[in-house]
């Protein structure tokens, strides 16, 4: 089976064995926003075109592949979804010389009734889950960090914060990025903007504080991006932690994670490293997870679906 | 005497009387970005030479034409502050047929210790004040927006809210954007942002409930910038309407703004009018103030000045 994690920016293929292994695999820069509608089909052919000759003939995508401006719209599930319901609902996809399906993406709604949705992080977190049946609270960093609530192996509803694309705005796009060199990284800079998002005056106040801090010489510019990181995360997880405990399922909310539960984290790479930090720094515990999640929650949809 | 508004990208100058009346004013959008260094002088001419010709030979100058990227820089006076210390702190600007003053600007502390910083906002405040001796709660939107805490007659503390330039960089550079039409003003779906901000989960997850409204088609592209900016607003007003009337001064911190007491907007314009609805919907009660605040405070402190 061929498995891919086709999003916004980039796309990971994976070429699947009978048991889940991963025989092989691609990144490529081709997300969604770099191919034209009408230009999907083409586009898997010229990711793994090679993988289907070899007799590979059956592919299974998600991410925002399924959106409105991917190759087809598969609609959302409401959760709790498990893994069942996820392969129940594949949409079928035209394509000449395999089977080609979709993963649907997930909807919830948080206490207040807004909207959630998500495309993609579904099958990292079941690809993350260490058994088909457990409880956990998972968190996958990024430009829209979710934090998951799964019981029971389902997931039971999640939670969104435009954590990493605020980032990138207020870093590229405010007087703050003007004060700065490098990328974020871990260390007392980080540290600091952690502690800080903990204080009184809220977030807007406290990204004042970054620009008059370097004013008075205070954060110098290869910290700067540190510390934003940590006052923009830290507010994340201050907000997220107690609130992804909380998120409904079948059972009761609980107003904090389980004594000692320790929060997934979905991904790899310097980003993780920021969470983990900030999670301990505000009293969790995080596991880092494996960076295969989505080839190994792709295996998984794969192994319950009706191919035919 | 001419007294003269001189912020980053604009600049208001005043013509005044005596007794503080505004004979003549202009406006014009050569802030100090649009102003080389070494050409402030030449820019001074071009502006209100005329008013110099016919016998003006005071020049009041406030606003970031005092920082380091300004005309010459005049250093921060540490609060509390009032009119007659700010008069002894003027920096005299060299200039061939005219007494330039420059006003300072005024830093603090917050409880944390982090610093605050204001330029031009000083001159506003003290325009904006009913007495000389009063106690006042002041808020100034903007880029930058400042909540001042006057406290007989003096600055006692201040606190900065990134609001508006988070506003611009996050409607600009962000997919919230690309759902958006027109300006945000006042209506429901403001009052929805602001209703938003006081919920759990923290602004960095409101964040994307603006744009999962509007996937849902709950939120549509007319309404989405009113929404966000209510939802900025509205948590800078939650942060700052207790934070700021907490602020220390000679006397006891206070936790809540003191019975009845209004928040006195400075400025004029939209902006101003969704601040007095949000602190509406907060529970607290505004006034709106002089739009001409910025030339009374310039008269205010060129009456205290020794122009010799």
């Amino acid at each position: 089976m061929i498995g891919i994690d086709w999003g916004t920016s980039s796309a990971r293929a994976y070429r699947l064995g009978r048991d889940g292994a991963v025989l092989a695999r691609r990144e490529g820069a081709r997300g969604i926003l770099h191919v034209a509608a009408g230009g999907f089909g083409a586009e898997l052919r010229a990711m793994v075109g090679d993988w289907l000759e070899d007799g590979e003939a059956r592919v299974l995508l998600s991410g925002m592949v399924g959106s409105r401006q991917g190759w087809q719209e598969a609609p959302y599930l409401a959760c709790p979804v498990g893994l069942d319901a996820l392969a129940a609902g594949l949409a079928a996809v035209p394509f000449e010389g395999a089977v080609v399906r979709l993963v649907p993406g997930l909807s919830a709604e948080d206490a207040a009734g807004v909207p959630e949705v998500m495309r993609g992080e579904e099958v990292q977190a079941f690809g993350a889950l260490a058994r088909p049946d457990e409880d956990a609270l998972l968190c996958l960093p990024g430009s829209h960090a979710k934090w998951v609530r799964v019981e029971r192996g389902r997931i039971a509803g999640f939670s969104t914060s435009m954590t990493g694309e605020a980032y990138a705005a207020l870093r590229g796009h405010t007087i703050l990025g003007r004060m700065m060199e490098g990328p974020a990284e871990p260390g007392a800079a980080f540290d600091a903007g952690v502690a800080r998002a903990a204080e009184a005056g809220g977030l807007l106040h406290h990204l004042f504080g970054a620009r008059s801090l370097g004013l008075f010489g205070r954060l110098g510019p290869a910290d700067a991006a540190s510390y934003l990181s940590g006052l923009l995360i830290g507010h994340e997880v201050a907000a997220a932690l107690p609130a992804a405990a909380a998120l409904p399922a079948g059972g009761t909310p609980r107003d904090a994670p389980a004594a000692g539960e320790a929060v997934r984290l979905v991904g790899a790479g310097p980003l993780t490293a920021l969470y983990a930090r900030a999670i301990g720094l505000r009293g969790g515990s995080a596991l880092v997870g494996d960076p295969d999640a989505a080839a190994r929650g792709l295996a998984l949809i794969g192994e319950r679906t009706a191919w035919t």
